[in-house]
């Protein structure tokens, strides 16, 4: 992905050292994935048992400083936005002893959700009065709300799938396997700027009612609804998006499922409010297709976060009474699931009041969608 | 990947089991990546924060369950090798609190290494009593002596990386970027079987000297030595080779330094003998290459395993002293690197005392390379 500046990168690491003195922990641990390409713009090229990891001490400490395998040293230097001290570890070596040296014996840190078992009790072990809190249980929100730079690029990657989504049903579907028009929706995003395809998900008919039934043989037939889901990454910024259409005019039972999920999408998009919180849009969508009589067929939460990866903190969700921020990015996604009949979802990215976004009107009141194709249902041939 | 026979798997579980108990511990916890592949066969669609945990239970205790999201509950069902119980949970459960109902609230666990340190601290949280090791500390053997069905997959791997080696050296090298031939490399390994394709490392003149250098813009010409370094997954198991060619003749000293990896290589082979541990492999190369003068270039451990993944346990290092058992896989690549001038690197993958594999011969006293391509520098233009 393009990096931003350097001055980005040591601005989220500071805003992180701050985030960690306000919840009491004594830093933050980043290892591989999105949390290091957020804090770092930096990537090892595998993802191996080695271990790579920058420590963030909380406000008051010292700066940052990376552990680093010494095959890689080279490639983070080159490979860090704007550099970072770091020290190299040889094969051999306790790497958890040599990391164990930046942090306060009787520390207690957050560390990236994904950061390997391995690691994290090699951690325990080497210290065994410090503590760990996963970030999304200590800090989820710490990647949440998305800068204007960010929401710019999530925007540019919605658009590219609302593009695809125009393409495709301008083509067949009845007599073609679901995979074959998944394979379609992989080649379109990747020509409308994708550089990663995360999912593709085709669900014709009956599969629509497996919510994460991906794309088969089950070959489309007249009279089939369709979801179709798909998203990735664009400029290392994520894309994710859900409509139902249908080959050849839908039944008025087929229309009444698909106008209930489309007014529950409306529902949780406005209830992005000033003062709600995440379960407020949970709430707002399951009320919808609760009260039309389909509420145990929506068997899911009604969204997820979507930043550097498709699917991270925000979840909407009940129980998850974080208040939502400026600039918090998000799906909203609520679905029926008839099984042995059909399925229906609709989803879009949300961002919740922004300001400053470059092509975005500001819109402090409220959510404003990142994908825009139309929510009717689309006939297809 | 072609599964095994749903017996395979069974087995596979009863091994792990009854090793858990030799060791102490309550039971082995499996998370989505290899680990689950060799268990059961399956691997969820995506990697998310969602929690698949597969509990094996270790000898005298109850049968191995599932936890599994139950949006993914189905794939499971169809994609686990001879099938296995597996308890759903839903969007908004506690799925720490239901995993922890099938462990012993004081019980001691084996967990896969790559497993998130999101689940690991959940379980610990949810039952303060437990402990947790990692897979790779606690039962480090537990993937590590392959079955002959396996040995002769990862032969097939290998004998597919040979013939990408072999077709590579006929090639043109001068006056081409290192990023084409390993583009080259890429395309060959997949016509050679491989589904994936982990590295393909082309390291020309003093590029060779970074031993993790992957391959750039620079312009390969005559009078350069290139190391390549190659491998992914062919039907689900690994290969991985190295080997160092030369543009035109080399120069006297260049034909020394690659003399002495060679003996090096040799010595590491030679060094698999019943009886022998993994780090004495490791001191048989580095021998050569300390007794010929080049010991501080020498700059990584001799060797790693590899099976469903091309990086993982026994390692040859100083330190291990696990003995080298029947069907262990093993890479052994001594190399030497001369800052500002170039590096050669050798690699063979070789399995320990092999018998029963359906075309490789039984050497119950020593090593048998899985690759064969010449170890003399082939000279190329």
């Amino acid at each position: 992905m393009t990096p931003f500046s350097p001055a980005v990168y040591a601005d989220r690491r500071r805003r992180a050292a701050a985030q960690a003195a306000a919840a009491g922990l004594s830093g933050v641990l980043v290892t591989p994935g999105p949390d290091l390409r957020y804090f770092l713009g930096y990537t090892p090229s595998a993802d191996t048992e080695r271990l790579t990891l920058l420590t963030i001490p909380a406000d008051g400490g010292s700066d940052p400083v990376a552990v680093v395998p010494k095959l890689e040293a080279h490639d983070l230097e080159v490979g860090a936005v704007g550099g970072i001290e770091a020290i190299a570890w040889s094969d051999g070596e306790d790497e958890h002893a040599v990391a164990a040296r930046l942090l306060r014996p009787d520390g207690r840190y957050a560390i990236s959700d994904a950061a390997w078992a391995l690691h994290v009790l090699g951690l325990q072990r080497t210290l065994p009065a410090s503590s760990y809190a996963a970030v999304t249980t200590a800090l989820p929100m710490l990647r949440a709300a998305k800068s204007p730079d960010e929401v710019a690029r999530l925007a540019a990657a919605g658009a590219g799938a609302d593009a695809v989504f125009a393409e495709i049903v301008t083509r067949r579907f009845a007599g073609r396997a679901e995979r074959e028009v998944s394979d379609d929706l992989d080649a379109l995003l990747r020509s409308h700027g994708h550089e990663q395809v995360d999912f593709t998900l085709v669900c014709a008919g009956e599969n629509g009612a497996d919510p994460h039934h991906e794309a088969g043989d089950r070959v489309i037939r007249p009279g089939d609804m369709v979801v179709m889901d798909f998203g990735g990454l664009a400029d290392g910024y994520g894309s994710d998006t859900t409509r139902t259409v249908h080959v050849g005019e839908p039944t008025a039972r087929e229309q009444e499922v698909h106008d209930v999920v489309r007014v529950a999408q409306q529902a949780g998009v406005d209830a992005v409010r000033p003062g709600a919180t995440c379960q407020d849009v949970d709430r707002a969508s399951r009320a919808v297709i609760t009260d039309a009589g389909f509420g145990e067929y929506f068997v899911h939460r009604t969204g997820h976060g979507i930043g550097l990866t498709t699917h991270e903190p925000p979840y909407m969700v009940e129980g998850e009474e974080t208040p939502i921020e400026a600039g918090m990015c998000f799906s909203v996604e609520p679905g029926i699931y008839l099984p042995g009949e059909f399925g229906v979802r609709i989803e879009d990215i949300v961002v919740a009041f922004p300001s400053g976004v470059p092509g975005l009107a500001d819109a402090p009141d409220g959510g404003v969608r990142l994908n825009t194709s139309r929510h009717e249902v689309v006939v297809v041939e």
